[in-house]
């Protein structure tokens, strides 16, 4: 299968790796990394064992990769107005966009520009970061789950799920990509804010009992407002937080994305995983009120919003 | 009349100060200052005009100042467990005691401590900032609202009004402490809070829509949860805050106490300013749940909750 990775973070680099690993031809579009991948490949350090591509096809350029089977996107979603541009270049008539960028609004994004019929989202469970240029660093889980943006299952949603299980990526294909997409919000618009809010990890808010209840709430806000969208069955809320809970507990001193982009100083994804699910809530008549402080406290000096 | 300046910051240095230039016998009680107020005596710059008090009387000790008229009460409420043990010394039959600290509970120790009757409360509506030791600043402002703890008007409260007015600082009695400590808590607790959390001036968070928002919610939240109290008169939520906002409007750059304290690494004035306050207004069956969020980032790292 050829494969195309936009977006290629720490996200993008394993995955894309993985696969390559896997037998598959994987061309990746890079800035940063583009040099030192060029010289000398890409080096994975994983949990799971280290490894190197010596070969690797990088690309400055989407327009040079041209058509794929499959277009993996790990595009950060503040990088959103270039997404579809990005993209163009690589879309035949049977190729397959999976998006595993985070919160909602993505898939929207592909199907308005290249019809829903090639679209599936994902999300991913997956804990690396960028190392020097040419490294990626795989810490933790890895694991994804996928769907049509449609819904429902599909021959290709399965095969897909098989493609990133045989190359050590547990997948699997769900027929509710709406429903997962909210369960991981569950976690990000907790987690992420408040540790971007108050630079403080994942286990000092969880140690903290005034925090702690604050995200308690918040998880279940949000899985409250996610049973109002067209969840196919509504997520038991007590239990699902309480689970959400004890995985955190185990994420010792874990940082979440978003408070590492604030840290170095890039824009936060504010718009998928505050604004739109926001909207959505609202709409369902299913407000988040805790969500919105955090989300108007994190916004200023993000961007111009109208005075 | 003899009085006794505790917790001899910004506030208390600047009030002292234009007490002592009127004519009054002021004792400072200082750390960081004494050497150089001791050598130098204070230097007052002031947008009314500076001025230079050669002699002053600077204690190390509390035991060492001894009985006064009054007690001037400037200490940060984090400082709160020293209050008692601090004015102890200078209290005597006739002692008359004002606080001019942030927030709420502070009246209370002292009246649990020295009796309800010798205990006064006001605001201050000062900006002003601590220079280099010998030094103060008064930026702005400078106005102050006091009352009888146990609420209603007194002569002694017409004549501590009196005393400030003719010393250069505008200053009325009030019937109703409890409501100018609300009143004042309009501004305070969305203010220090957000601009503790974000690092923003009340400027930038005034010049920020989804901000500007939060504020005008926040204040109409702490004015709701005022209006529960038992206020001789209630305040008439919408133009108050409407005042509060044009108010602000004003203040080019601001950067309120709570935020100076974060950046400089002090303790944050939560009990006084949002503990107490939201435990009031839970009471008084009017919750303040935006408060709540603020406070709850505010608080991690700040003290050891039970966990």
């Amino acid at each position: 299968m050829r494969i195309g990775v936009i977006g290629a973070g720490a996200l993008g680099l394993y995955y894309g790796a993985m696969l390559q690993r896997a037998g598959h031809e994987v061309c990746f579009l890079l800035r940063r990394d583009f040099e030192a991948i060029s010289r000398n490949g890409l080096k994975v350090f994983s949990l799971n064992g280290d490894f190197h591509l010596a070969q690797v096809e990088g690309y400055r350029k989407a327009s040079e990769i041209g058509e794929v089977d499959l277009v993996l996107v790990g595009l950060k979603t503040f990088a959103n107005q270039q997404l579809i541009k990005l993209v163009r270049p690589l879309i035949g008539e049977n190729t397959v966009i999976l998006t595993l960028q985070n919160g909602l609004g993505n898939e929207d994004l592909l199907a308005a520009a290249f019809g829903a019929d090639h679209v599936l989202g994902g999300v991913a469970f997956l804990c690396s970061n960028r190392g020097e240029p040419g490294e990626v660093h795989h810490l933790g889980e890895g694991r994804i789950k996928l769907g049509e943006y449609g819904g429902g299952l599909s021959a290709r949603s399965g095969e897909l799920a098989t493609i990133f299980s045989t190359a050590g990526v547990p997948c699997e294909a769900s027929d509710d990509l709406l429903r997962i997409r909210w369960e991981k919000l569950v976690w990000n618009i907790p987690f992420n804010g408040l540790c971007a809010l108050t630079g403080r990890s994942v286990t000092d808010l969880l140690q903290h009992r005034a925090t702690r209840e604050l995200i308690t709430s918040m998880m279940h806000e949000v899985t409250t407002a996610a049973n109002h969208q067209a969840l196919a069955a509504p997520i038991e809320i007590t239990s699902f937080v309480e689970r959400m809970l004890q995985l955190s507990a185990a994420m010792s001193g874990y940082r979440p994305s978003m408070m590492i982009d604030r840290l170095e100083g890039r824009p936060l994804e504010l718009q998928a995983i505050y604004e739109i699910p926001l909207a959505h809530a609202l709409e369902a008549k299913s407000p988040m009120p805790q969500v919105d402080v955090i989300y108007r406290c994190l916004s200023v000096g993000e961007k111009d919003l109208q005075p």
